[in-house]
């Protein structure tokens, strides 16, 4: 199946000159959802995953049914304030400003395989601050895999040691 | 498997009075989560469900697995300004001041079967505007799901006209 045709663009979203890949058009329908996360779940396997993390609130969308399918518990990645217990944080630099992550503390057990689960790379930030709490905690970040990937912003530069793929590509 | 064993409890969060019911302990155990998503599957079981629905953003951590188990489309409801394309927005009322949420028109078919799932039934607001949004496209709201319902709050009366299920209860 090609999953791009079941992606909508949606221009100036969400300001003017970005061209939005809009997924809810490809989770809404049945067969394109569950090729989806087949396809993913064929990317993890034999990796004996103990963990999927998926950044707030795309990532939930597509690393919680991954986990559910691969036998993996799910640990969700979240913006500040968010998490209820003890939290880790991580701050990152974006375009203008910088922006944070928490992950609760206990989340992850040292040596636990992990693999990080979102919707999109763009830039890389997002996913790469999600990979460093993962680590503070002990544990193995095995592969970082993503719906869709924008190549022309070059986020696998920032993501270098990883192990990354994407099951659609934008080249523009 | 006792759920509630596998939730954690966290004292004046998010503000000084509130037990909060943090569901992550349960979605890192791998056996809990896959409990948990199996039950709420059986729960679904010959209703010919089409659509799934999860309010942003712990929604989207319930339903989306389910969504997948049961091949269902899943479709987000989230906060004003979130989804890219033509939405569509009901307000309600909270204890001070109003809150809204928004669906994508285009997300549901006139006569498809919806089932809501969401972690936790409190007062029931979110989960009656969204019954009122799937409503409001022409969708059948045939069952409203949750991981947790806070029978105190009696949020079942707000939502009577509906079939509503949960798998964890705390009466105090």
């Amino acid at each position: 199946m090609d999953l791009s045709k079941k992606i909508r663009e949606v221009q100036d979203f969400p300001k003017e000159g970005i061209n939005f890949k809009d997924i809810t058009t490809l989770l809404q329908d049945k067969d394109a959802f569950q090729y989806m996360v087949n396809e993913l779940c064929d990317q993890l396997k034999d990796l004996d995953i103990d963990i999927v993390i998926g950044p707030e609130s795309r990532g939930f969308l597509v690393g919680a049914p991954v986990a559910y399918k691969i036998g993996a518990g799910f640990v969700p990645v979240r913006k500040p304030g968010k998490l209820p217990y003890e939290t880790m944080r991580h701050e990152y630099q974006l375009e203008y400003g910088s922006d944070a992550l928490e992950i609760h503390k206990d989340a992850i057990q040292p040596g636990q395989k992990v693999a990080i689960l979102d919707d999109l790379l763009a830039t890389g930030g997002t996913v790469l601050a999600t990979a460093k709490l993962v680590e503070a905690l002990g544990g193995e970040v095995v592969s970082i895999n993503f719906l869709i990937e924008l190549v022309f912003l070059n986020g696998r530069s920032v993501l270098k040691p990883y192990n990354i793929k994407a099951l659609v590509s934008y080249d523009a």
